[in-house]
């Protein structure tokens, strides 16, 4: 399969925070938005695989910032790495301040997906060639995640994770 | 006011049709992507003011083709023309076929929409200058729109719709 | 096919304005407003035709008035023209004081359908007689706004649009 | 107060069933329609009493007919009785078929509803006069189920139900 | 069939009322808490049954205590008594203080359910055995309001229903 | 403050999967569980400190199972580890059989809380001692996810990560 870019797979939801969407303090729903980016992601790693794709894990989200009521929030997706069957989407979450109009970082979170047929078994998906600084090093640390992962889930032992146990024998 | 150009406006909502979005027969229901328009669209309209906006009116949507459930469909909006304080919003609404990763038209629309202050009242926005062809084509047209929304609202008499009587007079 | 009224499609929906449906400055939203008038116009163009029905193009909406959080807003719509295969449907929008109960116009809007078989293929629809005086009102404008739709989509010369040109000629 | 009739209260929810409002068999789920019956006989209740209301119960309701997906389904709702402050609501509701055009009666259900003021305070509301058969039949029966509902709470002794015995005594 | 205990249909769904759940004045509608424990409910006559079940009626519902945004609900379900095919399921609503965590009763209910094959026919389920003080209550009083429901929908005489009759008597 | 158990903020949310809640080939989405499990969560948070609550990560979730349209899907929710003003929330997952009415596990989550005032201020909660093997091993592995997470968001050196650091020594 030819290779893609992170370019390719490019995904943008642009979209406002209604009153349906806000907790009792009149800001957004933590599930909201993770069901947001869920969407968004799911997307990118669509275009990238042509395939249907299945939520496989949730990596890590750190919601930094409320977001009230009536915000602008921008989720922009990309796939970070291509693995076998499963493709990690890196996620850029923005919001706009209104009258200035200028643009704050919310929150950066990481899904993995992976690609099945239509009895939802695994297929193969093209790999992944990062193009800018910033798409390099979201393509290395996605190795590192990957071995955590499996660390995690009790897949792999953690002295085989070679490129995590580096991380912390520096 | 500094005038603004169209790609200042420009929002993109990309999003999937979801089971809850479709009629009986499988398809997006119209009344799903006149909402999900107006969403975007008001955004647009928001990004060029920097003001609260409401909507004011819809010009003219066009169903050409039918949305199957599963499909990405993707929302460009951009403010077209800005008037004392109404500003038109034009939208592309693109689907693309998962296995080829073909874009295709699907919808065109135009809304309109008012700045408001806190208490409702209009308030004025910025000029927009048009930069490339087709928004040149879109910004000239927009003037017709506006003379027709006039007319079949009673408010402009037709042989004062100088722009508009043009057209049948050719 | 036997010709039916338009009181033989006319559909009521009453219904409240709840918090999910208001933007920021608690007023309805319009996208909300919309899906909700194109259930109602569906099905009124259901019960003309007895067939299934798509949306063909929203052909004008004005926004009026501001509906706030918690109104009482009625869609009535019935059939105002029958074509071939499509349908105008004409929509009446009210709101009512809750204290007086007086009742006020808040919307007016035009939606057109097109009734198909199950394949999505457009099927004939029966005739259409206007009754009341507003009826027939109705019924003669809405071939000059087909014309108008025709000629906005590039479907037809604005000079060949006879009933559209009478107008810029008076 | 001056009394009012049930057509007076009379309101008309007329909808389709969207697939996001059914059950793994393609039925309406019985918790969207109680609902939608909620939202009818609250507005009904409120043109009766121009005051804010809100559900004091559920009086019986009986889903005798299974409503499939992409049914047209029709809420009568009109106030049956009135009390010091609460309203007996009756509901009817038809689903029609879509080739023949025949409505069939799906359901019959009663609700209860209590004006209040801002405080959330109760405040008293008009008399009901019935006008037709069927809602002096209605309003005679709603005594019966006042007593009842008083009986089941354990808010009145069964023999000092002198309506409710008499049914049992013949 | 093995009888069962309503410990084995035991359903809690705890959740919190979001501002998409309330009405005007800020509480949880009564069509909201209607249709959620419709989905506790059903899920209780599921678990006994083992069957698709679907909503037969809704016996009472009574709304004691208003029910303010962003509390936290919990629906407790269990089936009460078990019938040829029917099941009657009651549940008990409590609200709890954020601060003191001190739980209160707010509502109870009884719904009725049918289980059914994939027809939608009706078939046999296992027979109940209430276990507790408050179980066995709540057995006993299910055939008076199963005899109730007949009386009401003409299906049964008054004086047949002798378990109802006596309560009159007394 | 007083010390509290897991048992304190046992949290159970039990509801079906309906068909707006499932992705185009009937499972249910990743987005909808994600959301379910948000509030649970914050629930469980919201018990162990009586105090409004935001989310403030996701640590990890593993989606190893597709969940079909119908199921009844249950998640448990319980604080697994108090620190000053945050709380590491531990959930089970699990789906039912209707058929044999056997449970799954279906995944596990762990999810970040804050507790807050009204401003969104940090404020105390109160410490968490496990009482059972499984509370007790979920309670020391919180203290290596709190400094992964330290470490990933580039706020703990990995050689400070001391607990962490030793897990890749072994």
């Amino acid at each position: 399969m030819e290779p893609k870019t992170p370019k390719d797979s490019r995904t943008i939801i642009t979209d406002l925070v209604l009153p349906s969407e806000t907790n009792p303090i009149g800001n957004m729903f933590g599930g909201e938005l993770l069901a947001r980016m869920d969407r968004a992601a799911s997307i990118a790693a669509r275009r990238h695989s042509r395939r249907i794709v299945v939520t496989a894990s949730v990596n890590h989200v750190a919601f930094n910032k409320m977001i009230p009521l009536g915000s602008v929030v921008t989720v922009e997706a990309h796939v970070s790495r291509a693995f076998t069957s499963s493709m990690e989407v890196f996620m850029d979450v923005f919001i706009e301040d209104r009258e200035s109009g200028k643009r704050s970082i919310s929150n950066e979170a990481i899904y993995t997906f992976v690609a099945v047929d239509e009895m939802g078994n695994p297929v193969s998906v093209p790999p992944l060639v990062p193009e800018t600084e910033t798409e390099k090093i979201r393509f290395e640390a996605a190795l590192r995640r990957k071995q955590l992962s499996l660390v995690l889930a009790g897949k792999m032992k953690p002295n085989e994770a070679t490129e995590l146990k580096a991380l912390f024998e520096e």
